[in-house]
Order: C-alpha cells, then sequence, then structure tokens
C-alpha cells in the first residue's frame, strides 16, 4: 500500500491529542511503522512563526480575518510542500493533528467566509492535494470549550464566543456528512468507545485502501 | 477634494524613496498637508513582522512561492484595512511606498503565478479596493539593481536572478500601458529631470481628480 495522510480534526477539547495516539496504534497494528506526525497551523519553521502570528493576541492591532485565512493557508503550503508530500514521496505515512477541514470549518463556518471563497483559496493553494482519510471528531463546543480551558490558557482563537465554535462544528458536520473520506466519531463518549470507535473506523478503510 | 491613496512603484534601485519625497512636495504645494506614508510589504506591527519572514532567508527550509504571495496579501490587508481605509476615512492623503502592483510583477510576472490567478487573489482579498493614482518608476534592471547593490546587501527577494526582475518589469509596463490611473516615469533620467516628470504627472491628475 502506498503512504498516505491521515488527518484528526475537531473542535477544541474534542481530544485530538488521545485521538491521534489510537490512529498510531492502529497503524501499527496494521504494519505501518514509519509515521511522520504534523500539526496545523505550524510543523515547520516557518509554518510555526506563522502560527504565533495568528494565535498571539495583538493589543496594538486587530488581525483581519482575511490576513487569519491567509496566514492560514501560508503555513499550510509550507507544510504540504516541505514535510508532507516529501514524507509521501519516501512511503512515509503521515498523521496530522489538523489540515485543511479546520480552516473550512473555523475561517469559513467560523468568521463567515463563503464557501465559495473557501474552495476557491483551497484549490488555488493546493491544487488536488487531499488527504486520503480524516477522522471528524464530533463535540458539543459547550463540553470541547469546557475541557479545552481545564487544561489551561485559551489562544485568541480559542477566545471566541461560543457560537463562533457552533458555526464552526456545523460546518464541519456539512463535510463530513458530504465526504466519503471523512468518518464521525462521537467524541462526546467515553475514552474507552472513542478509541475502539476510531480504530474501528480506520481499520474498515485499511482493509479498501489501495 | 476627498483624501487619496497615491502609490510609488517599481523594481529595486528605480528611486523610489526620492520620488516619494517628490509626490510629498507637490502635494503640499497643492495644499495637501496632512499625510500618511505606508510601506509595502509592513506599515503595521504584524504586517511588519510578516515581511520580515518573507524577506529574511531561511537556510533550514524553502520559502515557497505560494506562501510568500500569501504573506504578501495577508500584510496588504492588515495594512489596508488598519491603517489605508481609516487615514482615508479622517480625510487624510496616504502616499505608498508599494502596494498590489509589486505582487503583480514580482509574484505574478517573477516568480510565474498566472494573471487570472493573480487578478482572483487580489478581488477576493481587497474587493475593489484600489489606490487613485500610481506613479510607476520604470528602470532597466541591470541598472536599478547596480544602483541597489551599492546600497548594501540584498534581501532574499533581491537576490533573485536577473531575469526574475526582466519578467517583473514586463508585467508592470503590461499594466501600467493598460491602466490609465498610472503614470510611467522614466527612472533611467537624471535626478531632476525624474523629479520634474513626477511633478507634472502628479500635478495634471490633481487637475482632474475629483
Amino acid at each position: 500500500m502506498n503512504a498516505k495522510f491521515i488527518v484528526v480534526e475537531g473542535l477544541e477539547g474534542a481530544g485530538k491529542t488521545t485521538a491521534i495516539k489510537q490512529v498510531i496504534a492502529t497503524l501499527n497494528a496494521a504494519g505501518i511503522a514509519d509515521i511522520e506526525q504534523t500539526r496545523e497551523p505550524g510543523g515547520t519553521p516557518l509554518a510555526e512563526r506563522m502560527r504565533t502570528l495568528v494565535k498571539e493576541g495583538h493589543d496594538d492591532e486587530p488581525v483581519t480575518d482575511m490576513a487569519e485565512l491567509l496566514l492560514m493557508y501560508a503555513a499550510r503550503i509550507q507544510l504540504v510542500d516541505n514535510v508532507i508530500k516529501p514524507a509521501l514521496a519516501n512511503n512515509k505515512w503521515v498523521v496530522g493533528d489538523r489540515h485543511d477541514m479546520s480552516s473550512q470549518a473555523y475561517q469559513g463556518g467560523g468568521r463567515g467566509f463563503s464557501p465559495a471563497l473557501m474552495l476557491k483559496l483551497r484549490d488555488m493553494v493546493l491544487g488536488d492535494f487531499r488527504p486520503a482519510f480524516t477522522l471528524y471528531m464530533d463535540i458539543d463546543p459547550t463540553i470541547g470549550l469546557t475541557r479545552a480551558k481545564a487544561r489551561g490558557e485559551l489562544d485568541r482563537i480559542e477566545q471566541n464566543k461560543i457560537d463562533f465554535f457552533q458555526r464552526a462544528r456545523q460546518r464541519y458536520l456539512e463535510l463530513a456528512n458530504s465526504d466519503d473520506s471523512v468518518a464521525i466519531i462521537d467524541a462526546s463518549q467515553g475514552i474507552e468507545k472513542v478509541a475502539a470507535d476510531i480504530d474501528a473506523a480506520l481499520s474498515e478503510w485499511l482493509r479498501h485502501a489501495d
């Protein structure tokens, strides 16, 4: 099987970190050991500096929604061209903590950029590059943000009001329900049931992957 | 007369700094004293940090052409929304050292992004915001780069080969020749003739501006 790019998506507090551990365990169990992990925004020296720009607060200057969107894509193309594509070309699997679906949900659904604009920008920047499989960890943002707050300080984007995250979740669900390469995991369940669902969905996908 | 956004464009070594001084002198002579100056990329705290990211060398990681393009537009929208539009709304004139035409020339002509992609991205980011008048300082890049090198170290973009700047100049000229709001100044002339040409072109434009 050719190496693939697998992504874990979801709102703050959806349990992405735990989910990624299960994804790697399931891949290992399937005999896939050589795995690169990425996170977005970030994952390269330059993209991490863009992550800082976009996620920290700027007391002296509002970050425009458009600048936030463009920085997300600038960081993404650095990661795709300099890390993800070279890894796949070396037959190394890649597991990503967020990818393009996060922009569709947060900047599209949350900030209100239209689906038409969002897809135009995606195609302009990424061409036809897409993850092979995505696990979307679905959580009610009232639950997710309570979990995230318990972990510590929220960054500039995490400080948005609850309706921002509700719009992001709605866009996540719309995209997940219309895309066969996305599995929806109920992240409100207990940790062992979530892990079992991830293992089942990924194992099933692996059985049919080329 | 309503306040306007006036831009000075051109390759490295075209004499933009001197040209801007003449633009301000001509505006002052016309009774326009309250003038904000901007430069691109940059001109706000956040946009200046993006300028650093895009212009410095990155030994450990190539800057993709697309990331460069997106960073230029992220910096631009921060400047337009947070500085230029508020100044114009306060009836303050703005004189810009570079604006969108630089991206059309350098990332479009120089890097090779198609005019169609470049105009799509411009419209997506800037909407219908345009400078009222642009002075394009035209110079053969072999002359301009010699002047620029005499000033000191060249940054990452200035280190491109001569054909990059020849393509940028060609795009500058195509755009300038097809846009009534752009005056072409022959920047290879002596400094006093250049200043006189700028004064004449801007004064003529001011006589017809609303």
